[in-house]
C-alpha cells in the first residue's frame, strides 16, 4: 500500500511541508449531516450504525462527497472498547450512552481484562478494512480510541457525568483501583489501535475529553500517564510507512508541554489555546491540530471565513505541522453551508 | 471602622504576611448545609432569599457558625444584576435561571442602561450592611458580581447553556451588538460593586463563570477588556482602608499573565492549574486564590486531608499571597464534615 494521493494530512502531522493547510474535522460523519440522518435511520439505532461495517462506510465516506478533506476517519464509538469488556453498553433515548454494568465493586475491577480486538471489536476492523478499500488511496484514514482515563469515566460512572463525582471519588480515596483500571484499560486500547493499524487506519487519535476535568496533578499521574503506555505500545510502521498519532485532551491546554513528551507527533488543541503560544511552548517537537471554536460556524459566512482566517494568522509562518480542524466535535446543529466555506477558507489560505 | 480581627485574608490578598493560609469557600453558604436548606424553605424561594437582607444575612453567617473561615461572602446572586435592568430573573423548577426578556433584538440592546443600585438593588445593600454589624469586624465580608460576559450569556442565552451558541453567534457575526452590551454591563457592575464597597464589602470578588468557553483571542476582547473597565473604576479605598478585588476566571489557567495586568490584587484559579507554576508565571504581581478541586469533598476525610495538603505544597514556600479557596462552588452534596476536615488541614498545615 503507497501513501495517498493525497498525503497532506500525513505529512503535516510528521511536520513535513505541505502544499497547503490540510484539514479535517472531528465527528465530521455527524448528525449535521441530513443523509447521515438517513443512514442511521435505515440502521434501526446508533449501535446498529456502529456495529455495521457497510453502513460505519457509507457515513465515513459522506463527508468526503460533500468537502474537500483531507482525511477520512472511521466512523465509531469511543465506548465500543469497554462494551467489548462486558460492560454491556446501551443508548438510552435522548439521555447518551450508558452501561448496564458500571465498575463499582472491587471484584468487578479486579476481574476486569482486555479484550482481543479481532474477536469481540471484529467489527471495527471489518470497517476499517472496508473503508480502506472504498477510499482507493485517496486520502488517509484515521484510527482512534478514547483515552484509558475518558473510559474509565464512563465505565465508573455508567454514562456521562457533569462533575465525575463517582471516579473522582475513587481516584481520591481508592486510587489504587481506578490504577487497576487504567492499566487494563490501556492494554485494551494498544491492542485495539494496534489492530485498527493493522486493518489500515494510517494515522490514530487517542480522544481524551475528560481528562481537563482533572487537576494538574491528576491529569499526570491518571491520564497522560496512561497514554504515555498506549502510545509506548502502538507499532510506529505499517507496510513500511510512519503511522503518526494524535493525543487531544480537551481543556488540557496547560500542559502541553507534558503532552509533547509522550511520543505523540502531534497534539489536538481546544480553542481556548493560542496556536502560536502552542508552537513556541511545544518548540517544534510536535505537530500541532486545531482549534477553531466548533459553534463559530453558527455565525455569518463571511464571519466563519474571518475566524477561520485569525485561527490560520495564529499559527504563524511556515506551513509545516499545522493540521487545521475544530477545537471539538462538530455540533449537530451546524449549518452544512457554513462547512463548505470554512473547508474553501483554509484552502485558499496562503501562508504568509 | 477597623480592619477586622481577623485580617488574614485581606492581608493574603495584598501579599503581606499572614499567621497562616487563610480559606474561604465559594458558595460556602449553600445546599450542602442543612441549616440553610432550612432558611431557603422559610424564604419560599431562592429570589426571595436573595431579596431578603435580613434572610440573606441569616444565610452568610451559617457556614462561620460552623467553621472557622476566614471570610464571609454576601450570599447573593449574579443575576441580580440583570434583572434590576429590566430581564425579568425567574427560577423554573429544577432548570435553573431563566430571564423574561432574554435580550436578542437590537432595539432591547439599544435601550439597554446601567441601573442605580440603591434604587433597584437597594436590598443587596442593606444586607451587606446587616451582615458587616453581624459580623462586627470578626472576619472580613466579601462582595461580588458576575463578570460582563459571564452576565452577557445568560442576558443573551435567556438562562443557562451547554455550548452559548446564541451569545457566540452574536459575538462572531454581529460583534458590534455584544460590545454595547458588555459596555452598558460594565458600568453597571461598576455602580454596583462600588455600592456594595460603600455599604461595608471589604474586599470583591468578580466571578466570570464562562469566560473560559472562549477562544484565547475571544476571552481578551469580550471578557477581559470588560473586567479591566470595571477594575478601572472601582474605589480603591474606603475608610481608609484598601478593598482588594479577586478575578476568578473559571478554565481562565491559560491566561493568568493577561489576568495580572487588569489591576486586580488577586487571581482565583480552579485546580487544572498548578500553584507552584502560575506562582512563577505571575511573578508576585497578584496574590492567588484556589485551587481545591471540590469533587475531592466527597473522598474519605484522609484524602481530604492529603489532597489539602498537596495544594498547600503546590503553592511552595513562604505564606504571602495564597488564600486557599475551592477552583469553583462547592457541590450541593458535598459531606459537611469533610468541610471540617479541609478547614483544619489548612489552618493546622505548617509552610516549608
Amino acid at each position: 500500500m503507497a501513501r495517498p494521493k493525497n498525503d497532506n494530512f500525513l505529512r503535516a502531522l510528521l511536520r513535513e511541508p505541505t502544499d497547503y493547510t490540510p484539514l479535517w474535522l472531528m465527528r465530521q460523519a455527524g448528525r449535521y449531516l441530513p443523509e447521515y440522518c438517513e443512514t442511521r435511520k435505515r440502521a434501526g439505532s446508533f449501535l446498529n450504525l456502529c456495529k455495521s461495517p457497510s453502513l460505519a462506510c457509507e457515513v465515513t465516506l459522506q463527508p468526503l462527497a460533500r468537502y474537500d478533506l483531507d482525511a477520512a476517519i472511521l466512523f465509531s464509538d469511543i465506548l465500543t472498547v469497554p462494551d467489548a469488556m462486558g460492560l454491556g453498553l446501551y443508548f438510552a433515548d435522548g439521555e447518551g450512552p450508558k452501561f448496564e454494568r458500571p465498575l463499582r465493586e472491587e471484584w468487578a475491577i479486579n476481574d476486569l481484562s482486555a479484550p482481543d480486538p479481532y474477536d469481540h471489536l471484529r467489527y471495527v476492523m471489518d470497517a476499517v478494512a472496508e473503508i480502506r478499500r472504498a477510499l482507493d488511496n485517496s486520502v488517509p484514514l484515521i484510527g482512534f480510541t478514547g483515552s484509558p482515563f475518558t473510559l474509565a469515566c464512563y465505565m465508573v460512572e455508567g454514562g456521562g457525568s457533569d462533575d465525575f463525582r463517582t471516579v473522582k471519588t475513587m481516584l481520591y480515596s481508592r486510587p489504587d483501583l481506578l490504577h487497576r483500571i487504567l492499566a487494563v484499560t490501556a492494554d485494551a486500547v494498544t491492542a485495539y489501535l494496534n489492530a485498527q493499524i493493522e486493518s489500515g487506519a494510517q494515522a490514530v487519535q487517542i480522544f481524551d475529553t475528560w481528562g481537563g476535568a482533572l487537576s494538574h496533578a491528576a491529569y499526570e499521574e491518571f491520564s497522560l500517564a496512561y497514554m504515555k503506555r498506549v502510545i509506548d505500545g502502538l507499532k510506529k510502521t505499517h507496510d513500511g510507512e510512519r503511522i503518526p498519532c494524535i493525543v487531544f485532551t480537551k481543556g488540557g491546554g496547560q500542559w502541553i508541554e507534558k503532552i509533547a513528551t509522550t511520543g505523540c507527533d502531534a497534539i489536538g488543541l481546544d480553542w481556548t489555546t493560542d496556536l502560536g503560544e502552542a508552537r513556541r511552548r511545544t518548540a517544534g517537537k510536535v505537530a500541532l491540530q486545531g482549534n477553531f471554536d466548533p459553534i463559530a460556524l453558527f455565525a455569518s459566512p463571511e464571519a466563519v471565513a474571518r475566524e477561520a482566517t485569525r485561527v490560520l494568522d495564529c499559527f504563524g509562518p511556515g506551513n509545516t505541522g499545522h493540521v487545521f480542524n475544530l477545537g471539538h466535535g462538530i455540533n449537530q446543529h451546524t449549518p452544512p453551508d457554513n462547512v463548505a466555506v470554512l473547508v474553501d477558507t483554509v484552502h485558499n489560505y496562503k501562508r504568509k
